[in-house]
């Protein structure tokens, strides 16, 4: 058997409908073929933000204005385009999860922003912390310039932050008038009959909430297709103007919502059945070949499980060693701020077979008993 | 008859290959399924990476390696991500034609970059002006980051720059070590079968060469497809740091190269031809109906005439009237790095069909002949 790849938030290609994107391509192709020769605007191809429209209402029962939503290329580049619309000074704060997304810590630092990071637990950022921070940053007059957020299905611990903290993060946010941005890419991928909290923007009807989402999670991140909102022109605008690339991809986002028009939220559970199975299935390898070593999460959305080692692996050499056995996974300190942090993994379960995965499983749990075997000699 | 519409540079739906591109994306989208599923990387799509490479070595006998090569969404992110890459400080200086593209303009000035201008004749950039303006700036020990142009059917002049221009550009470049930045996104839009000039990059081999170009302006602005290259790893890495955005857009790459794999210069070739046509019509309906008050450029490629309307003609007034009769077209202002500019305004021949051109410059004739009456009332 081959590499074993558990690396990086794809999704699960076995339930893509390659056949049905087809078809749909031909209509929307046909649909637009005039308008695929002139450029698309700021806010992107009308028929998907429609669609959009439509989930968010579905999902939190908010009635967006899609002249207020801008399409992007994935939700990083709503991530990266606040960031530059906020944070235009170096130096400039903004206050997160300790451990949060890869890719917008990666931005952050590239753009010169200081990261002020907030523990979490099991429910998600915590607001004594946060409150705390807070307060030290207004005493040493250096305000935020906003805080971002993973509520749901937080990248990449799984956590999902509990309705009361939502409520209290929003109450600090308008203590201190600060902007909230709030990452919802996983907010739709999910394996238990639960209901979620809402959204921070649906609980809060104040002018400084900005909202991102993606198509990048329900549906496949090669099409890039993200989007944006915010509370207020005044933010929206803002951002907009900081824009410079002609616009989203109109072929893309046609075909896209040509697909899934009729099909959103089935194709979404179809989705989540098959992306539930390998989840599941990880946890059952990880209880049989790692039970009586690590402790994991058990993720009831999202597409990761975020797994304590103990502390005496050496996390360099599992990381040769499972390099050596063709096991690819991510390590806690690339989604820490500080590039630090504990000892700890990033599973993600989303492209390999059922499988692959307990074969995957099993190659982790060799390399971690070996580096163990080996600190013992040493020790 | 509805309004007529000659403001921007989009391209011709008439010779749009709408079935062969829907047959295109059948075939692309099965064989790029499971890669859908996964993230594109910072270069993007190779299949189309390759196409562009071919596309250059055709063009301009250089091989460019594909691994430095990244594609972008559109040209417009390319010219956005240098800026920022190079740009970094407030007041830092660029220096260009003192009428270039809008997008370009707009950029910039949103980046706080000062816009240093060089005048263009029917040559091109000037070089006299050039050479003045970099000892300028070197004696006030104010270097510019980089001089940005678009040497070949310049938008909106459609002027070419002259190989002899070329040259002497690019050994003032490397007297003052200063970066080029060549934007080709009209290279391959054609209409005489006289040769070109090579581009900048094919006449340099140092390492201060930067390069886009674009498939908006010989294919279609709606499929969001441009890309980069560099003639050093140092500028290329810089750049490419300075992405966040997870990566070009993998389903409307795959599906244009499967398109153009095999028909890259006969498409080109189709589609020049649709466009001639349409300019030949604009500039025999400008003879007809202008050819007494206005000169104009004859361009042999790109998307534009430029006109230039009498000194009394007023600019604000014939903008109210021109709106009230539906046609539109662009103003000399809009192109010029400070917004002022001499009586010139463009007009963009690729959307509108050849009834429409000899109908919308009736219209725009009208329109300056009635403000030249009003302002001889007047006077």
């Amino acid at each position: 058997m081959g590499p074993m790849d558990f690396s990086t938030g794809t999704t699960n290609p076995e339930t893509f409908p390659t056949e049905d994107l087809a078809d749909a391509a031909v209509h929307a192709i046909r649909e637009c073929g005039e308008e695929l020769n002139t450029y698309p605007g700021n806010l992107g191809h009308g028929g998907l933000r429609s669609l959009m429209v439509k989930r968010e209402l579905d999902r939190e029962g908010v009635a967006i204005n899609p002249e207020r939503m801008m399409l992007t290329n994935g939700s990083m580049q709503a991530v990266t385009l606040v960031a530059e619309t906020f944070c235009k000074g170096r130096d400039d704060i903004v206050v997160m999860e300790e451990y949060s997304y890869a890719g917008t810590i990666d931005a952050y630092r590239s753009l010169g922003i200081e990261m002020v990071g907030v523990p979490l637990d099991d429910q998600g950022m915590k607001m004594d912390a946060l409150a705390n921070t807070l307060a030290r940053l207004e005493k040493e007059t250096r305000p935020p310039r906003f805080i971002y957020t993973l509520p749901t299905y937080q990248n990449p611990t799984g956590t999902v932050m509990s309705r009361e903290r939502r409520i209290e993060l929003l109450r600090l946010a308008r203590e201190y008038s600060i902007i909230v941005v709030e990452d919802n890419c996983y907010g739709d991928v999910h394996f238990e009959a639960s209901p979620k909290p809402p959204a921070l923007y649906a609980l809060d009807d104040g002018p400084n909430q900005i909202y991102m989402c993606s198509l990048s999670k329900i549906f496949a991140p090669g099409v890039r297709l993200g989007y944006l909102t915010a509370s207020s022109n005044e933010l929206f605008d803002q951002i907009l103007a900081r824009r410079h690339d002609a616009g989203p991809n109109t072929l893309a986002a046609a075909i896209t919502a040509r697909y899934l028009e009729d099909n959103l939220w089935e194709h979404c559970e179809r989705a989540n059945v098959g992306l539930k199975e390998r989840r599941d299935a990880m946890l059952d390898a990880l209880e049989l070949e790692l039970g009586n070593l690590c402790s994991w999460s058990h993720p009831s959305g999202g597409l990761f499980i975020w797994v304590q080692v103990p502390d005496e692996v050496d996390l360099e050499r599992l990381e040769a060693l499972a390099s050596e056995c063709e096991v690819s996974f991510a390590f806690g300190w690339e989604f820490h701020i500080d590039a630090t942090g504990g000892p700890f993994i990033r599973l993600a379960f989303g492209w390999s077979t059922v499988m692959d995965i307990y074969e995957g499983i099993a190659r982790l749990a060799r390399c971690i008993e070996q580096v163990l075997a080996r600190s013992c000699d040493v020790g």
